[in-house]
């Protein structure tokens, strides 16, 4: 049930967005959330294929309005003792799953933002006086992302972090884990792994092998709001850095020269403090007005200090409900369904006239393809067809929103044009549903 | 009901935190899920004083809900179209609210985050070339809090941020925003105003002159998840730059001529195109991949392109909702009275022995105040009294927990030793609980 913009602003069926500032009764308080939700996008349905994350976990929907319910902040033991351990418990876990003994990790409002404490951690990691002195009379930093690592020069640079991509957002792609890691080791480099869309497949032993070498990143980033089904917003960075090894000066002094002026030993006394976390050591403020060290109970389960937010939503325990319920055999049964799911499109549309692959074999629940209408399906100048092209998947989406039938999300990447990705990542979606992709795209652009 | 880490974590009452991989029976999961509740803690209870959010608002805990059901992101109005458009209703208002005419902004997960974003702003509105060819180059950037900015020498740094504070977190104070402005005007330097938590009381007429100038900032975080009432997590950002101005080019080569060299004309089309709004031009990164620009429907409503983030949690409904059912007059109401019952302990304080006032003359919710245990209270010696005092709160406070009667923060402050802060934000405090903060404290601290 589409509607602009401008329709919904101009009030529909009279369901109203303004706030006029007077208080309205309790019935139409009731409609409103009645219509708020009747011009919302079913992103539960099953043929909402447009998103990483869609479909409804019932599990993880109950843990998050209980989480609403308990309305309390992350930062301290004091104000929420079962859910700073429980992401305690599940951060172990998560490590574990990855490969590694030990770690830490934080859950945070989203991915990007695990990116970003990522590239702070590594900065830290390589140069803690950043932190104090800022970065001038630092030498400049460069970090790298998977395809580039080879290419470039580093001419008076530091390269400090290398991001491999375990799934990437339009394709599914997983970059060679082993083979980054090397060169990252070789130049002391820290190796971040983006498995944020990925991560899943750690559930899977069929799919586990797409992250081969994950055990050998610094830090992951993998989002249970994805692949894992668990309600928005849920995303975990994980180090297996668990303490800041001094270690770290010595190999880097001896694989880059280069840094080795600013890895003198700290002045600040905190910087090389060896028992104390990585996440820690790297955003703490030290706002003894926040995050008092004189509390009856022991303080190393507050969190507040890890990260570079103050108040910090409660993640976790949506995550930690729908594991207990599913068990770990519950993610591989979804991830291993996903998948196959989406290896029967891509089987249909080999066999379909009029449909192509952009990727012969996508590896993951990402199936990007185009179609052909028929009146552009024999052009023989390969210009003027791809242009036409181009503008084939916008124009089917528009069509398709406005049937609300069927959404799937559509993008150009690099020198290829407009094309569909399909996403599965919801366990409601079934054989069907499929069928109906090549069906509803035939139907709805056949005319074009 | 407190319980130490360990023994939470070594599972009491048959409450294990532990992931086996084992899937659990669903009567198990409604056990964890009321163990979890029930060894949280209660921050609705009208004797939790620990936090500037408290409370339970029930409109805004059912709008969380129904976000959750709904769970979709905010990057697109193809997958948000009622969220993206009541968030942009809702940051008009609050922009007028505010004084502007104009403006813009943003929700995010929390005022760290929205003073980080004000940062990131603030750098692109004086050097927008710094986004694409980094620091290096660049004259070095200063920013300055509230306080020190008379102090501070300049020497060949450019000042580009001031950030005032309405409502700090411990005090409460408020800074005075028409000074600091005239003081950001003179050297063209940005001004932010942090309300995150005193920016409710814009909402009422006897206590809006506490923010007297605020129109004059030119970005404003302001969270309704603390003296709003909303559940967490609900926090904004907003500007008056609703678009880049170019005049600011001519205002800051004139007042400042030591930035001139990086005000050149940007080589990168897109930093000085004056229809795109500042949030934009600043941290979009032209992912055409994510955000589509050839869509069907006006993609001005999409907001992915505003935000460091990616996916980006429904935060606004909340808001919009409890607004539709209180009116301007409802949050009026709730800051007048929690105001009110902070006065009445302030009187209360004056007028009970062995208690006294942090500051005297407290503006806002919170009251910070010392309590002197009988033992203490006639020593002589200044500094072993102070010694004493800087043990009570943490021991009270721990007596508190044990005995599970009332929660109040305290922390040091300065040179000040551990105090309380009493917070009242919760519209279901009465005055015998304000009573009960004062025989409370006497009865657990008494035989101190
Ligand atoms: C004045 C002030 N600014 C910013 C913040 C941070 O807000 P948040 O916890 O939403 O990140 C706080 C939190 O208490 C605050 O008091
Ligand atoms: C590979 C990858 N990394 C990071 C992100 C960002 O995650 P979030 O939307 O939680 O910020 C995405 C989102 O699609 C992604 O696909």
């Amino acid at each position: 049930d589409f509607h602009h913009p401008h329709q919904l602003l101009d009030g529909i069926e009279g369901f109203s967005l303004e706030i006029t500032g007077e208080a309205e009764s309790l019935e139409q308080i009731l409609v409103d959330c009645r219509d708020t939700l009747k011009y919302g996008v079913k992103t539960g349905h099953p043929r909402f294929f447009n998103q990483l994350s869609s479909g409804l976990d019932i599990i993880s929907l109950a843990a998050d309005w209980l989480t609403s319910t308990a309305n309390t902040n992350m930062f301290t033991y004091e104000i929420a003792p079962v859910f700073t351990l429980m992401e305690d418990v599940v951060i172990r876990r998560m490590c574990s799953i990855i490969g590694w003994e030990d770690g830490e990790g934080i859950f945070s409002p989203g991915g990007s933002i695990n990116n970003l404490y990522a590239v702070i951690m590594a900065r830290h990691y390589v140069m803690p006086e950043v932190k104090y002195d800022g970065m001038r009379g630092f030498p400049e930093l460069v970090m790298f992302q998977s395809k580039h690592i080879l290419q470039s020069k580093l001419a008076g640079k530091v390269p400090f972090y290398v991001t491999a991509t375990a799934g990437t957002t339009v394709i599914g792609a997983f970059d060679k884990i082993p083979e980054i890691s090397g060169i990252c080791k070789k130049y002391g480099v820290w190796l971040h792994v983006d498995a944020a869309w990925g991560g899943a497949v750690m559930m899977s032993q069929k799919h586990r092998h797409l992250v081969t070498g994950i055990e050998l990143a610094d830090s992951v980033t993998w989002n249970p709001h994805k692949m894992m089904g668990v309600v928005l917003q849920c995303s975990a960075l994980l180090t297996r850095h668990k303490v800041l090894v001094t270690a770290v000066m010595y190999d880097v002094i001896n694989l880059l020269p280069i840094v080795m002026s600013c890895l003198v030993l700290s002045r600040h006394s905190d910087v090389r403090n060896t028992s104390q976390g990585i996440l820690e050591s790297c955003n703490e403020m030290n706002a003894d007005y926040l995050f008092q060290q004189d509390k009856h109970y022991d303080v190393t389960y507050d969190t507040g200090d890890k990260t570079i937010q103050c108040g910090r939503h409660v993640d976790v325990f949506k995550l930690w409900l729908a594991w207990r319920a599913k068990g770990d055999a519950g993610f591989e049964k979804h991830v291993d369904r996903c998948i196959e799911l989406s290896r029967y499109l891509v089987r249909k549309i080999r066999k379909t006239r009029g449909f192509e692959l952009v990727n012969p074999e996508p590896e993951y629940a990402n199936v990007c393809f185009w179609y052909f209408p028929p009146c552009i399906r024999n052009l023989s100048d390969e210009t003027i067809k791809h242009e036409k092209l181009n503008k084939v998947a916008p124009l089917i989406k528009s069509r398709m929103m406005e049937n609300g039938t069927i959404m799937i999300g559509y993008q150009p990447l690099g020198s290829k044009v407009n094309f569909f990705r399909n996403i599965v990542s919801n366990p409601a979606v079934d054989y069907d549903d499929i069928d109906f992709i090549i069906t509803e795209i035939e139907r709805l652009g056949r005319d074009i």
